[in-house]
């Protein structure tokens, strides 16, 4: 429990309407997207500028009351679970734009925008903010800054790390910082833009940012390859990365995926097949026209048994609205879905498949596989039940041998959705002791009382994902 | 002077012939490409692997000796002056290819390697790796990397950052992690691969890095805009990107730099315009050539005189060959030559260019400008003589009145060169004394003993350039 200074104090600070602690909205915030995450906090505040932020933080540090800051809350690696209490973070009044600037190709934004508002704004003017992670329709720039969030495009175009220019952050000792600008060049001391990008909010408080934006590309195709075999379409992945083509979206879904993503949206998916690839192509008209011929040479030479262009861009966008509802229509399958993130490097896309099924089977846990295949980033997604604690046993053994799995192939724990609380246990694995240990120091330095999202990326105890009763 | 003892161990480490402290040796290394900074190192030292350093990090930690990392020394910030003696690092002995890997489009290479052969290489093979710095025939990726190195490729295609997926590194405790990986995406804790890209070997040693390749585009094109104001060259400059057309190439030079490049290469630049542009853009031949087409409407429509397209290949390169010379060929006007590296957003090159000129016109100091005007990143260049003290004195407030007019303009004091000695006393004008303190604080988590590279980035003291005698 807070005491009633501390409480009085922040509500001068960010007006007593901005300041929730009653149980309903204590409730409300103690989980996110992250199934069998939670944590009561002790109250919610809503700050307006990075000031009252400033003032919010030095108050906590006095008071060591921890800080979370969070976005939509739509993180699946229970970044933003109040693991110790104490303050939830909203920045639902600062969810601004400040600024599109179209001589220098900048978006400034406040933390709280959209995701999909400043997509579709800058798209309105013939520009493109390439970052579209699954969750855009509600998730926050600043989260999406704070998790380095990935999404469909980044084969080609990156992630969000590679779309942020520069930063103003409220650190734990309460300065403001204002890293990089709207420079397309700045070496001006060790990049803490980057630093703080991907950081989960345990470093510092994201209160504004500049994001890099490109001219919209003229034109895109989208095709769906399918396939009788797994194998088939991995290789074609290779394949089409091979003939020096680097395509836009390369996405693949597997025959449990298909089902129920078609059961979902009944959009006409194929559910026959064992499974498919979503490509999709954008640029100058005859390049797009002829890297899809291309791309659909190669799958079929590589087995693809269907090669379907889609006849108008309602049918592509349908195709990929589709795919991005994956993790809904599987949610639909059973009380809890758990969607995991191994990554690989894209060679080893269809060892990692293979081993995905064969775990599966050991440990007699349904999984259903699809992801960002160009990115070798791959989401396996086990339909269980919290409250079945012994298969959730076999979960989580299975998760830990797909982790162990892609760190065998030179993978990762996780491509895009962050390390958080849920993945804590294991980050020694990617990084070894020592890279724990340096970035440790890191947090240390910048944080040394710990208040700023304590538990996250490193936990104090190997604390595995656990059932809440 | 090293006791007999460390020099003992050190030559056990590296093997006696590969540890040199002769005089002769020493004043080798007592400088780099940076005009008018010297200090003798004690001695140097050639390692092999990752384990020979780690071992040597160890030992120079024992002895509290200063280590200076340094590929070709060929940075322009006094990157690698050992300021505080000790021990000199090179990597001439780790400058092999480990792996290019076709199917993952990544190369794996040892710190010495040459930029250009690197380059060379992949090309080669049809691939494609964009980072160019001027320096690149002699320059090693490992100095690449500690100074973030650009080119005249940044504006389509970034810097060397965007290049690194991943790091060996010896840290100064003597740990080595590896960061990264073949991966498209990775978000397994902190960014340390970034970190460690641009901080200038002041937080350890790079001993391997995985770069990110490209398909190398199918054509490009090369272009000569010849103008008769500088205004009229940086509105166009404006004005192509308003078009939302990215070159892959968009460099400008003044007058002064045209007569002695001219002077130098020998390929028939015109000298009696006031500036010129050259723009290449890369890519599939039909959006070239129609960007080609579009670009040269602009540049006329903004009071280009002259249009010129390279009628071959070897036009092309003869003058981007020319264009990378410059500092070259600047350097044989006078005694000394400074080149300096003032960045600001690509909307305020003409205030930028303009403001140069005012404030070589004020200290009556000869400055040449020519840069990256796409990024917005002009090299300010002074031909001076480091023995006229009265001159230096003005060519210094020259320059420091060049770095606060940058960062009034939302700009930056280093764009691609990197802070190293010459810049640390001009770091707080962009990062302010709160960013420096965010800075210090991880330099000292790191490198508590501040062994790696000192005075670096954030220098002890405000010292500026001296003269030395």
């Amino acid at each position: 429990m807070l005491n009633s200074e501390f409480l009085n104090q922040l509500k001068k600070i960010a007006g007593a309407s901005h300041v929730q602690d009653s149980k309903a909205d204590r409730l409300a915030y103690s989980y996110d997207a992250t199934p069998n995450f939670q944590h009561m906090p002790d109250v919610i505040v809503s700050p307006r500028t990075a000031e009252d932020i400033q003032h919010i933080v030095r108050l906590c540090a006095s008071y060591q009351v921890p800080i979370v800051p969070r976005g939509s809350g739509t993180n699946l690696c229970a970044g933003t679970c109040p693991t110790q209490g104490g303050l939830v973070m909203l920045f639902t009044r600062m969810n601004q734009f400040i600024e599109i600037d179209e001589e220098n190709l900048t978006a400034t934004v406040q933390p709280g925008l959209i995701t999909q508002e400043l997509i579709r704004e800058v798209e309105a003017r013939g520009l493109f903010y390439p970052p579209d992670p699954s969750s855009m329709k509600i998730s926050t720039l600043g989260g999406n800054i704070n998790e380095n969030s990935g999404g469909l495009r980044g084969l080609k175009y990156g992630v969000t790390r590679d779309y942020v220019l520069g930063l103003e952050v409220v650190l734990p000792n309460g300065d403001i910082i204002k890293t990089g600008g709207k420079l397309a060049k700045d070496v001006a001391g060790y990049d803490m833009t980057r630093l703080f990008v991907g950081s989960e909010g345990t470093l510092g408080i994201v209160t504004e940012a500049t994001l890099k934006l490109l001219p919209l590309p003229e034109t895109k195709q989208t095709m769906l390859c399918l396939y009788e075999s797994l194998e088939e379409a991995a290789a074609s992945v290779s394949a089409i990365i091979a003939e020096r083509i680097i395509p836009a979206t390369l996405e693949f879904m597997d025959q449990p995926t298909l089902e129920v993503v078609e059961d979902f949206a009944k959009i006409g998916l194929p559910t026959d097949v064992q499974a498919v690839l979503l490509i999709e192509q954008d640029g100058n008209p005859e390049a797009v026209s002829r890297d899809m011929q291309n791309i659909a040479k190669v799958c079929q030479q590589h087995g693809a048994k269907e090669v379907n262009i889609a006849h108008s861009e309602e049918e592509a966008s349908a195709l990929l609205t589709a795919r991005r509802a994956a993790l809904s229509a599987l949610a639909r399958l059973s009380p809890t879905t758990i969607l995991e993130d191994a990554t690989v490097p894209r060679s080893e896309i269809a060892n990692m498949v293979r081993a995905i099924e064969d775990i599966a089977r050991e440990y007699e846990v349904k999984i259903c596989t699809f992801g960002h295949a160009g990115d070798g980033n791959l989401h396996p997604t086990c339909a269980t039940d919290a409250r079945n604690e012994e298969e959730m046993k076999r979960v989580e053994e299975a998760f830990q041998a797909i982790f162990e799995k892609a760190v065998s192939l030179g993978g990762t724990i996780t491509g895009e959705h962050g390390v958080g609380l849920m993945k804590a246990p294991y980050l020694e694995l990617k990084v070894k002791k020592e890279g724990i240990a340096a970035m440790k120091a890191i947090k240390q330095a910048l944080d040394p009382a710990n208040i700023m999202n304590p538990d996250k990326v490193f936990g104090k105890a190997a604390r595995k994902r656990v059932v809440i009763s």
